[in-house]
């Protein structure tokens, strides 16, 4: 059985926080095409700056100038893999990270290759559920598309092996989230079922993920950081929301208000 | 003179979506680039789960895991015109059903080519305003693009026709909904003006159509219940909405919250 | 010192939009992806009609149709590229007017090209930030992308020379908008900050100066009165928001709910 790592301290999360409003990390976003604009106002309201360049020649040089990059598969084409791999190339050439958001992957053949091929060029952080950390470190997974059949917790494993193969800190998220550098764990509790129930809340926290690796400090933190952020603010949301529809406008709002004593409340075990 | 079909049964529609809501049918949405996270959210609320694949590679893959395909041309490009192709042969080899959104056509020369070839490969469902469905029928139409200058009544004798020629339920949508199948018809009212004035409540309908003719029985029924749906939540939103920006999480919450009592309630003659 | 001009009259904006709202002009929109939803229901709020049609054959053919055309490079391709210029030819030749919103011009390369390339084909209007007409003009900008370093007052020499050499009105948008015919000038304050934390209202705006340049009349009281509408909106919104997340719902209702004595209101000098 896999044991529980120990819970991220919130007041940890509100100083990564506070970092992240005064740089105001500018991330480029290479993500699908259904959740480019819930990543965006995402971002915005925790204080990032976020900037979608698709095209291969203007994503390299972009890459160069962000803060950070995220690569989402969600909605993968030929055109864009070869995008994303000269961003890719060009971020880790200007020594700005990039995280992977491997959506789907294990369910679908072609974006499996791809994943296996760009984890060999040192994504500094893996946000993924169960089914696609599982998949994507060559453990069996029950993937049926986009949802995950897992509990992150099975996933712990395969998330440990993934961040141990590539150097990423790995996220396998769900009901309660795990971070994993190889070695040293964190969980983090919070959030709310209907986050499941709207479009893009895991997209926009690989968005978040890679705005919090861009700053200074311990990587395994900074990627908790980012989970607590997330997690906080739809919980908080949830309490005010009649449903899924009221949920967005809350959790942005949320996102947006954030600071240490919300982000030190909520569960603890 | 038209003939006005009878209302089409609230409780009915109540059973189609409590077995939609056990069943979480998947479905794989080739929808426009406008409307993609209207249209994940509202199947998400619905007890759906959307999954968006357009390589033509992964998209074949994708339509033989996935309940059913939505295919809507709304920005059609030659690529996402191969994929969709692709898609659509893929799914009728493996027997399942794939819908039709024909947006603009008739106003635009050559989408509306492409519907004309991909009807003849078994549509489930045809969903479309007066003037699509008229200018896919081969009679005259108004259209000046995603606007009905037609009102859905008077296109009920094109839908007839156009499922008989194609095999397919067709849903032509307005002010009251009209769904055929060439001999039996159904009206479904309620709604709101309101949704006029939000992008994407017809695009969403189309891929909530998708999701219940993967459902067992009978198909005219099925596409019938995802009206209702649609403009039975329509209509308890417009109750609270001051507009259409605060319109529509009200319509999504509403579609979270349906239950039978709801759906039977509303307009009547 | 730059000096400012004058405040431009709330009510000149009100006759504006009434007109828009009695002709409902379709607007069709070549914008980036981020932006396609916010894009489609504020032209539908304010009574205006959106259409995105993106294939080249397909957008030379609707520029004719559409009764105007914005063009807007955030997520610039090679094949998006070859659409525009087409759809810019084909709505010169029908005597369209077309719009450019020239997003992050300046900080990358390629799209730098193409915006001095297309601004040779007669823009009836350019609405930009302080950096993005800066850049667009030739002066030394300070852009690292979507957001605007330098102030929009500073910027309106720069909108002035623009405006000259291409024969557009040029707005320049920030915390006041300033819009320029090369020679007459108007000021456009109102607006809030929680507008710069949403994603989309300056690309937006460039829709809306779309729709109101279609309009017969002073092209530049046209443009201003775009300006006004959104922004006057925009503090409206602001005032019953409690985050960026809230504010979108109140900004598309207060778009739809305009009216003279609203546009009449706000701050003056």
């Amino acid at each position: 059985m896999t044991t529980r790592p120990s819970v991220f301290p919130g007041l940890t999360a509100a100083d990564a926080l506070q970092q992240l409003r005064q740089t105001s990390p500018l991330v480029h976003c290479m993500t699908n095409d259904v959740v480019q604009s819930i990543t965006a106002n995402v971002l915005l309201a925790l204080g990032a700056s976020p900037a979608m360049v698709i095209d291969p020649r203007e994503a390299a040089e972009f890459s160069t100038i962000a803060s950070a990059l995220l690569v989402n598969v969600g909605t993968l084409t030929e055109s864009r893999a070869e995008s994303m791999l000269a961003a890719i190339h060009a971020a880790n050439k200007a020594q700005k990270p990039w995280v992977l958001d491997p959506v789907a992957v294990g369910a679908i053949s072609w974006r499996s290759d791809f994943c296996q091929e760009i984890i060999r060029f040192t994504p500094a952080a893996i946000r993924g559920n169960a089914s696609e950390i599982m998949a994507l470190s060559g453990l069996a997974a029950s993937g049926r598309g986009v949802d995950s059949a897992d509990t992150s917790l099975a996933a712990l494993p395969a998330a440990r092996a993934l961040a141990r193969q590539t150097g990423a800190v790995v996220a396998v998220t769900g009901e309660i989230d795990y971070v994993s550098d190889g070695e040293k764990e964190w969980a983090i509790p919070g959030g709310n079922v209907l986050m499941t129930r709207v479009v893009g809340t895991g997209c926009a926290l690989s968005a978040v993920v890679a705005a919090f690796v861009s700053l200074p400090g311990d990587r395994l933190s900074n990627v908790a950081a980012a989970c607590r952020v997330m997690s906080c603010a739809g919980e908080l949301a949830s309490r005010e929301a009649k449903g899924p529809g009221t949920f967005t406008p809350a959790f942005i709002d949320h996102l947006y208000l954030l600071d240490a004593e919300k982000l030190n409340g909520g569960a603890q075990w």
